[in-house]
């Protein structure tokens, strides 16, 4: 019986500024990436989030990024791997720890923008992510771009890791991402959306905006929060993926993992 | 046979800027508090800090302050106590997941600078800080001034407190410090720093500097590690004490705690 | 002819994140004060909210406040008054850079928040700011509340200020606002906000909400932006001040000031 | 009759944190480039830093820099020219209202660290820079490497430039510093250093690494202020470049600018 992990970033607000509409999308999703007050979040936003994750039964993960909130972790900056290790280990902690204030435990690790599609490309910055990931709990399980570098790192690091694919973006044939700028990049058609999902967990590939095949393995899907319609897409995606029998759950529980 | 911690304040570089001579303090004490990014450090300097207390067998404390860089933690910032609350478990996290990384256990807690000051006096801000550090971990050892709120709320949320005293202060006949522009207020000569402090071990007061007794409980001696000759009248406090038969301890291993 | 200024705060949005309706409130004011990197904005908003300003032919002010984005500079920082004019100083040159990259002129300074509650009451501060203000640039109009220690400061320091009145909250016997905590404080009904404006036109005072009479000088009427319903409210105000026959005006160009 | 400027980077101290010898290098240089407080500085720092140049007689210019306080604006950030546009535009208005403040005026802009370097490649980068000290105030001079894109974009926009060239480092044959990590990468004999100067100044090229003749322009050499020795070097440079003969002005007012 298919089964996937839906995951969204959330968390993002920052004092009097909101960003997201979190409990809405904590409906319909099985893990919850929480900002760490580096690109966005603050303390206060932490704790209402993973409170709000708590009760929505929803795996808690932290979502580290680059110490710019002006640009919302979405400006490469360009840092040493040790670098990379040290904000990671300083961010985790910080959502852990809310997490276990809680009583609840941290579940996963996501990087975010910048970092996420730098260190998907840069073996050495994804082994800088893994080993913050390792050294912090090595049970955390390791979100990264499905055959990404982020996957090789993880593996190489011992970590268990989630691969991410995603509902709403078109493929390349080298199993990237199509670029925003390309007309044939998003995919807003939830039928579409869906069919995708499904052809991923049926047959472990996806097929590219040229028509080729590409290997993906569908851990966990990616489900954005912060766009208009994003809560009516979340939820038609989610149920529509119920009505085709696939499980949704957090990699946690999920036997193969 | 008397016992004493003594703890001092590390890790307030932040980026390329140096502050303390934290190596050769850490010879001399038997905690370190460490800062945690707020009022000073950051990420790379918590890392260095936290593996130097560790070679040095010295126990970590996250030493957490309010969100002012500029004013080093010095200025107070009228928060609600929910945002006490929420910056302290933030921060606490950071320095506690360097400390696991590490292999290493977090010890205790200790504010820093006006946090410790308003806290001291303030109840319900002594309170947040509390309920923060039990939150995250009740077996945490918190750090408060010597009869002070910090240690009542320590006391009413259940946790081990250490209460401290200092050798390098003079005392007020209600158990305050002398305020620093108060010309009796510090005590530089090393032999009556070390006097106060064996006075406090075996009565559990302190003269103040009208003459009148207070009572301390010298669970934890202040030593100051960033002004100019602090290494080498921590050296002299901490040599002085030993000859005196005073065993230095961390308060997690002090049996009576 | 009675003539007054209509004030709104503007640029307070920060990086992805938005605030406000600065556009819509542009349409129906004479002044806009803008954030200036340290409650709120940024160099990029700063840019766009002065252009917008120019395009409105609005005067453009600089609005200081605490550095403290995360608490949008609502809360006290106890800083020197050396501290207060060094961040005041630096605040207004950035937003003056942008009005002069635009060719315009900046016009007043305007100060944020706690801040301006602050000063409002403590002579220091309010003297601090003004210091800073007159050293900048000593044309610049300074905006402070009717009768307060923000006015007394300004004459001290021989710079022309704008007295400044509020339409929807109400006043205390002894000029100051009522706390939003009493729910007598807010106005939210036009006719009365706009006929409160017009007995301050008029008579130069206003009805305290115990009705004593309150002497106020309305030079300019703060306008909020960033409240659900702010813009109608502001656009309701502005047209029944000009259809009762008052001529809205920046202070710049008022004879009597 | 030979003249150079010669500049150096201050105010980059921050907080309680103390970095450079600014006062002893003010006595030996004739143009302050001071940071900003986006790299380095604060509003206090800038005040104080202004006034001692202002004391010193030494030109003040603007240092702006990343937007990364914890790198030291050493770290390049992807950032557009817009973004590059806006944040100097800030950074400048904000030195420039402390030396309004002082009653001096602004004569400068030079870029700090990753920035500098950045835009000396980088066309798009380095003409967004002039745009946006063009469009504060044309008659600043900005200052960049000789032979660099900074100059090219200076020239572009109409700006008067003052081309950098340093005493203490060696050339490659394309007019690029030596890589630090390259072991023929700096000057320390004082004596070399300054042959290096008089050969620029006498023949407008130097001579590099592989003894191929360079041309530069030696308008403003670069004294480095936060080395160790770098005091001595500056007063050793200083005094060899008088005794030979040579004018020590700054840019503003040598004539052939």
């Amino acid at each position: 019986m298919p089964t996937i992990d839906l995951n969204s970033d959330m968390g993002e607000s920052f004092g009097v500024y909101r960003l997201g509409a979190d409990r809405e999308v904590l409906r319909h999703v099985t893990s919850a990436n929480i900002a760490c007050g580096f690109h966005a979040g603050d303390p206060k936003t932490i704790k209402a989030t993973v409170r709000a994750a708590v009760e929505a039964n929803v795996a808690i993960g932290a979502h580290p990024g680059y110490n710019d909130l002006q640009g919302f972790g979405r400006r490469p900056i360009q840092m040493s791997a040790d670098e990379i290790y040290d904000i990671t280990v300083y961010q985790i902690g910080a959502v852990k720890a809310f997490a276990e204030a809680c009583g609840a435990t941290l579940a996963h690790v996501k990087a975010h923008g910048a970092l996420y599609n730098v260190a998907a490309r840069n073996h050495d910055v994804a082994t800088a992510l893994c080993a913050a990931v390792r050294d912090v709990d090595r049970s955390l399980i390791f979100f990264g771009l499905s055959g990404s570098k982020l996957i090789d790192a993880a593996n190489e690091a011992g970590l268990r890791c989630a691969q991410e694919v995603f509902s709403d973006r078109t493929y390349q044939d080298n199993g990237a991402l199509t670029p925003r700028g390309d007309p044939r990049a998003m995919i807003t058609d939830v039928n579409i959306a869906v069919e995708q999902v499904l052809t991923m967990l049926d047959s472990k590939r996806v097929r590219s905006v040229n028509g080729a095949w590409v290997d993906v393995q569908p851990d966990t899907l990616c489900i954005h929060g912060d766009q208009p319609g994003a809560v009516a897409f979340a939820a038609a995606v989610s149920a529509a993926l119920r009505d085709a029998g696939v499980t949704l759950q957090t990699p946690a529980i999920q036997p193969h993992m």
